[in-house]
C-alpha cells in the first residue's frame, strides 16, 4: 500500500467477486489485492459472542469452524462471500431481518489507510461512545477509504429450536400485506423472504420443485420450542387472513434445507426462465408501509415493459431484488432493462427508499446516489478527500472517477 | 451558523445539559444555541414504526405523544435527555441490551454543518448500502461535526406482556456471573441492572426502601404472556444456580414502576450516602465475560481508596458506572477521584473494553480517547478538520482544543 501510494496507483481489494455493482472493476487500472489467501479465523471468544478474522474467511468457512461452539454467523447474503467483502458493502440478506446488517454485527476492523498506516476500530466492547464510529464508517466504503484486513464480528446463539414454512398466495399484495402485517405486530421472524410467480415458475422449472407458481412466502423462526411454535401460529394466523393457502412445514434439518434450497438458488432458477440468458440484478429498499403499493406498480412496469423479470425479496426488511433477464449482446433490450431499473429506482425513492438496500453503489448507481442523497454526497466526498486524497482506493466507485 | 463560520466563532449545541462529560462547557467562548425549543414531534408512521422529531423533544416527551399508537421508543438513559443530546453522544441507557443504542434506533439526521450547509442523511428504508453510513458518523460527534437539528427514529412494539424482578446475591460476582450466563444463554431480556450494596444502601436510605443491602439485580422482560413467563422462569433457574436470594416479582405497571423507582434515582440515592457531596460519576464497557473480573477488582480498588462510591451498571451490555462522591472544595479527595477513574479506565481498556460505554468523551476523556484508540484519533482528527475546517464546531470536545 504504501508503495501504491509513492506511485499514485489505485488499488482495488478483491473478495470473491460476488458483488453485483461492478465494485471490483479496475477502472483506472491498478493493483488488485486479492484477500482470499488472509483466510484465518484470528479468535472465537465463545463467552463474549464473538470472534475476529482475516477479510478472506468467507461466512460458510467461518459458521464451519464454530459449528461445535453453539454459535452461529446469521448473516447470508446469498453468495459464499467474504466477510471483508460483506462489510465493504454493508451486506445483509434473508435473516436481516431479525439478526441485522453488517453495519449491526462488525464490532470493529483492522484497516490499512491509503498512506499505507494501519488502524484498529472498535473494541470488543457491545457498545463504546467513544469518539467517532469510525467502524460504520468503514462498513459500506466499498474500499474506497482503505483495505479491510481484519473484522471483529458478534456471533448468535445456534436457536434450540427453528422452524421453517412455506405458503402461497392468490396475489402478490396479499402476500406483501401478510409481510407487513407480520412486522407492525413485532412477530420475531427469523427469515420472511418472498419469490413472486415468476420466480416460482424458475424454481420448479430449474430444480424440479413442484410449488403452486403463485407469489410465495418462506418464513423461518428461530426461539425456543414453545417461542418458535407461538410465532408460528401467529403467522398462520395472519396469513389465513391475508388469503394464505396450505402451509407446507419444516422442522426437520434436511427438510428445512431442501425447503430453503427453493430459495437460495433463485440467481440460476431465474436464469433458467430464458435460457441463454444474463440477469441484470438490482436492488431498492423502502418503508414497510409502501412495500406492497412499490412491488405491485414494479410488478405492473415490467409486465408493460416485455421484459422477463422475477422479484425475489428480502420483504421483511421492505427489500427486493428485480432479475432482469436479457439476451447478451441485444442493446435494445439491455437500455429497456436500465430504463426499468432507472424507473424502480425513483419510485423507491419517491417512497421515502434507498436506491440499494444491500448490493451497494459500485459503478452501477452512482447517478443514483445523488438523487437519493443530495448535498449530502458532497460530505461523503469530503471524508473520501481526506482519507485518500490522491484518489486510489478503488476509484470511480460510488463517486465518478 | 453562516455567521458564526464568517466570524469564526464557536457553537456549541446544547440539549438538557445532562450530559456527564462536560459537553456543553464554552471552553473557548462563542455561541451556545439552546435547541430546547426545537421541540415538535414533526411526523409519527405507526405502519412503519418510525417518526421524526426536532432535536429538542426529550424522550418522554415522545413516549407521551405517541403513548396510543401501540408503539414506544425504548432508549432511555436516565434523565428525560433531548434526543437530539441522546443522539450526539450515542446515549443507551437501561433497555440497550434488547433494543440498542441510539447507533441502532436512529434512522436518519438533518444537520446543519460548519458552514450553514444543511444535509440530510439516511432515508425511511430499514436498511441501505448507499454511500457512507454518515448517520453513524453524526451519532457521537458531540456537537463537533455539526449540529444536529432533526432526528428520524425507530419506535418499537408496546410488548402484550412486561414482567419486572428484582433479587440480591450473596457476593458481587456472584450477581454478575447470573448476568454473563443470562446473556450467554441468548434469553432475550429487556433489561438487566446492577446495583452494588453500597448502593443499595443509599436506596433504601433515600427514598425507604428496605432492600436486602447486597449486590442486587433488576429484571425485566418483555414479550408475549408465553415468552416472558418462560424467559423469566430461565433467568429464576440461572439466578438460583448462582445464589440468588428470594426474587420479588412484579407483573401490573404500578408495581413495576414502584420497583423501577429504586433503580432511576440512584444518582440521588449515591448522593444522599454522603450528604453535602458531588458525584463525580463515570462508565466504562467491558466484554461481558471479563465483567466480573472488572467489578470485583473495582470494589476492591475502591475499599482500598478510602472513597465512598457506589457502582450501577448496565450490566447486560458490560457496562458499568462509579459514583465518585466527592466533598466541593477538597482537592486532595478530587485527586483521589481522577486517579482511581483513571485506573478503572486503563483496567477496562486492558481487558479489550472502552473508556466509556455511553457517557462520551467531551472535556473529560479526551486524554483516554488516545489510550483506547492510538492511530484511528488521526483518522478521526481528519474528519473532523474535512467537515470543520475552522475547529468551531463544539471546540475543545473528543480532542483537545
Amino acid at each position: 500500500m504504501r508503495l501504491c501510494a509513492k506511485h499514485r496507483t489505485p488499488v482495488i481489494a478483491f473478495g470473491t467477486g460476488t458483488s453485483l455493482e461492478g465494485h471490483v472493476g479496475a477502472v483506472r487500472g491498478g493493483v488488485c489485492i486479492d484477500l482470499g489467501g488472509m483466510n484465518r479465523v484470528l479468535e472465537v471468544n465463545v463467552d463474549d459472542l464473538d470472534c475476529r478474522v482475516q477479510a478472506g474467511v468467507t461466512r460458510k468457512q467461518l459458521n464451519a469452524y464454530v459449528k461445535d461452539t453453539g454459535l452461529f454467523f446469521p448473516i447470508d447474503p446469498g453468495a459464499d462471500a467474504s466477510l471483508g467483502g460483506m462489510t465493504a458493502t454493508r451486506g445483509s440478506g434473508t435473516m436481516a431481518v431479525r439478526y441485522g446488517t453488517m453495519r449491526e454485527n462488525v464490532l470493529g476492523l483492522t484497516v490499512v489507510l491509503a498512506d499505507g498506516r494501519m488502524i484498529r476500530t472498535g473494541t470488543r466492547a457491545r457498545k463504546s461512545a467513544a469518539g467517532y464510529d469510525l467502524t460504520r464508517l468503514f462498513v459500506g466504503s466499498e474500499g474506497t477509504l482503505g483495505v479491510i484486513t481484519e473484522i471483529a464480528l458478534r456471533l448468535h446463539p445456534v436457536p434450540q429450536a427453528i422452524s421453517s414454512a412455506v405458503c402461497a398466495f392468490p396475489s402478490l399484495a396479499d402476500a406483501v400485506n401478510t409481510v407487513i402485517t407480520a412486522i407492525q405486530s413485532g412477530i420475531p421472524v427469523a427469515r420472511i423472504e418472498l419469490l413472486d410467480d415468476v420466480m416460482m415458475r424458475g424454481v420448479n422449472a430449474h430444480a424440479g420443485f413442484h410449488y403452486a407458481e403463485r407469489p410465495t412466502l418462506f418464513f423461518e423462526f428461530h426461539g425456543t420450542e414453545a417461542a418458535v411454535a407461538e410465532q408460528a401460529g401467529m403467522l398462520g394466523e395472519i396469513a389465513r387472513e391475508h388469503g394464505g393457502l396450505a402451509f407446507q412445514w419444516a422442522m426437520r434439518p434436511e427438510e428445512r434445507s431442501r425447503l430453503w434450497q427453493a430459495r437460495d438458488n433463485t440467481l440460476y432458477a431465474g436464469m433458467a426462465l430464458r435460457p441463454g440468458s444474463k440477469a441484470l440484478i438490482t436492488d431498492v429498499c423502502v418503508p414497510i408501509s409502501r412495500l406492497a403499493e412499490c412491488i405491485v406498480a414494479t410488478r405492473r412496469d415490467i409486465d408493460a415493459s416485455g421484459l422477463v423479470v422475477p422479484i425475489v425479496g428480502h420483504v421483511g426488511d421492505g427489500n427486493f431484488h428485480l432479475l432482469v433477464l436479457v439476451k447478451p449482446g441485444d442493446a435494445g433490450e439491455l437500455a429497456r432493462a436500465e430504463a426499468l431499473n432507472e424507473r424502480l429506482v425513483h419510485r423507491a425513492l419517491a417512497m421515502g427508499g434507498t436506491c440499494t438496500g444491500e448490493h451497494g453503489i459500485g459503478a452501477g448507481k452512482i447517478a443514483f446516489l445523488a438523487a437519493e442523497h443530495g448535498e449530502s454526497v458532497a460530505v461523503m466526498r469530503a471524508v473520501k478527500a481526506a482519507l485518500d486524497p490522491q484518489n486510489l482506493m478503488n476509484p470511480g466507485k460510488i463517486f465518478a472517477a
